[in-house]
């Protein structure tokens, strides 16, 4: 049931990226910290948190969106770093790529205000285990809404959008980045599906409104959809702020399980991912194959324009 | 942010079928049937909870997957109706038929087996006020699955599937149909979205193992993404059957809202569509124009050959 046109990927074609990770087990630590308006603070907060995950055993660390300024279009400009620059023009990253390097361990850097030449983008930095910076994802879906009386946020008054979706293989896996509003995006998650994706991250600060709404359905759909892991990490809740985040941070299995979570309230979560599961479950219900490329094809344009 | 390459027609592009649409609202009818052996008693039992709809206002009313046969590979056979034929070939056709006339009322007539030539089809009809079958969808994903100890299911044994999506312009609006398992497949509900439906409807009977894990979550999620209204209509519950259905027939707004369920029994859902929250839905988040075309796109291949 699996139809191969000749002009077009297929979708059916996907398998896991690689079976050295078919029965993989490892520790992930979300790190659901407060965020204030002191950056040199968020920074050595930050680092304590990732410390003290990793002392918990956590071999990937996942951070929250923009954690080392507020959450504002006024903000973005004042925090946003250079990363491509490094050192102290970043010392958001600078940090990051320390500790990385230091403890053995793989980061998933939230996302902080990125400043590229006269551009600003929503950033999100992978390391790995050698400290070393493996991919950069730029926020693809700008947070542009309007629920009147409830939430309204343009993103695009400051922020510009990336251009491509982010995949990165790691220590632990490989790992589909999306950045909060790209999780609305279900395409992104199955590009990353199709590439062999074991785990998507989503760092994101769903607000009061859509968070109750929308933060749990959409990542459990994008976890049994694909059948895949999904982990996601919120800044804590801060009532005092202009914006207020749901908080929720969340792990979801391939099943759509919540495996953890938590409330609003600064925490780690620290839980185990079992990539022995995923052949499982598609085993179970093996979508993948029952597909119909006859009648429909989602086409991945960088993917189709780098054969 | 809405790139149009040339080659491929773009998700980027759906607007409201209709205009006439925009504001309309109007009741539907769940009926959550008793299923038994005795094909006639379900043909009159059906025939009453379609009128007791009626009288309660519903203009569109939803049966469930199988209505008028067990749901095993061992009756489909023998309850299968030839539908094409007619009159006394499809007594439960003629049943949907006679109502949707005689009441003025569209009825999306669940699912029955199908016999044609010599393949069996599990098909779902629509008929409009007139009495006239609108459409015919036959289940295009079937169902195979095996979670070991839980469920396993093998409808490939008897059943073919269909090779075509149905979408179909009716008086309550452009209604997109699947059946059950058709609801795993989001690219499906896309290419609905994508062709103006206000609504889709999907008779299905989801067991005691995937009902509880992922039933209300992909209403829920087809809903969200696509904004639009998704309607379910599975049979009520027989523990004394070889198959077990899980129940809880539900409408979900387009913000994934549940707007009414229900638990296992035999029971009928009369609830309100509104379709002036779609246009409202669609301002708030608005996701279609913000798709990337120039990152992904999901071509509909009916559409692309037809064009």
């Amino acid at each position: 049931m699996c139809h191969t046109p000749l002009m077009l990927p297929l979708k059916c074609n996907y398998s896991l990226s690689s079976s050295s990770f078919l029965s993989f087990q490892f520790k992930i630590g979300l790190c659901q910290l407060s965020v204030t308006s002191d950056k040199d603070k968020n920074i050595a907060h930050a680092r304590t948190a990732i410390q003290d995950a990793a002392a918990k055993g956590a071999k990937l660390i996942l951070l929250p969106e923009i954690w080392n300024s507020p959450y504002s279009n006024d903000s973005f400009p004042v925090y946003a770093e250079d990363i491509d620059a490094g050192g102290d023009a970043s010392p958001s990253t600078a940090m990051l790529s320390e500790l990385s390097s230091l403890l053995k361990i793989t980061i998933v850097g939230g996302s902080i205000p990125e400043r590229s030449g006269d551009r600003l983008y929503n950033t999100c930095c992978v390391f790995g285990t050698d400290g070393k910076l493996k991919a950069k994802h730029r926020k693809i879906h700008l947070f542009d809404i309007d629920i009147p009386g409830k939430i309204t946020f343009i993103e695009s008054l400051t922020l510009t959008a990336g251009d491509t979706p982010t995949i990165v293989d790691t220590e632990v896996g490989r790992i589909g980045i999306g950045i909060c509003y790209d999780i609305r995006f279900p395409e992104l998650a199955m590009i990353y599906a199709a590439r062999g994706a074991h785990l998507l991250c989503y760092p994101g600060a769903f607000n009061m409104t859509t968070g109750p709404l929308h933060w749990e359905l959409l990542q459990r759909a994008r976890a049994t959809d694909n059948q895949l892991y999904v982990a996601t990490c919120s800044p804590a809740r801060d009532t005092t702020g202009g914006y207020v985040a749901w908080g929720h941070s969340t792990l979801v299995g391939p099943f759509g399980e919540v495996l953890a979570t938590t409330e609003h309230e600064e925490t780690t979560i620290i839980a185990e991912i079992d990539y022995s599961i995923l052949e499982q479950r598609r085993t179970n219900l093996p979508v993948t194959k029952q597909r119909r490329g006859d009648l429909y094809q989602l086409v991945d344009l960088q993917r189709l324009n780098s054969n």
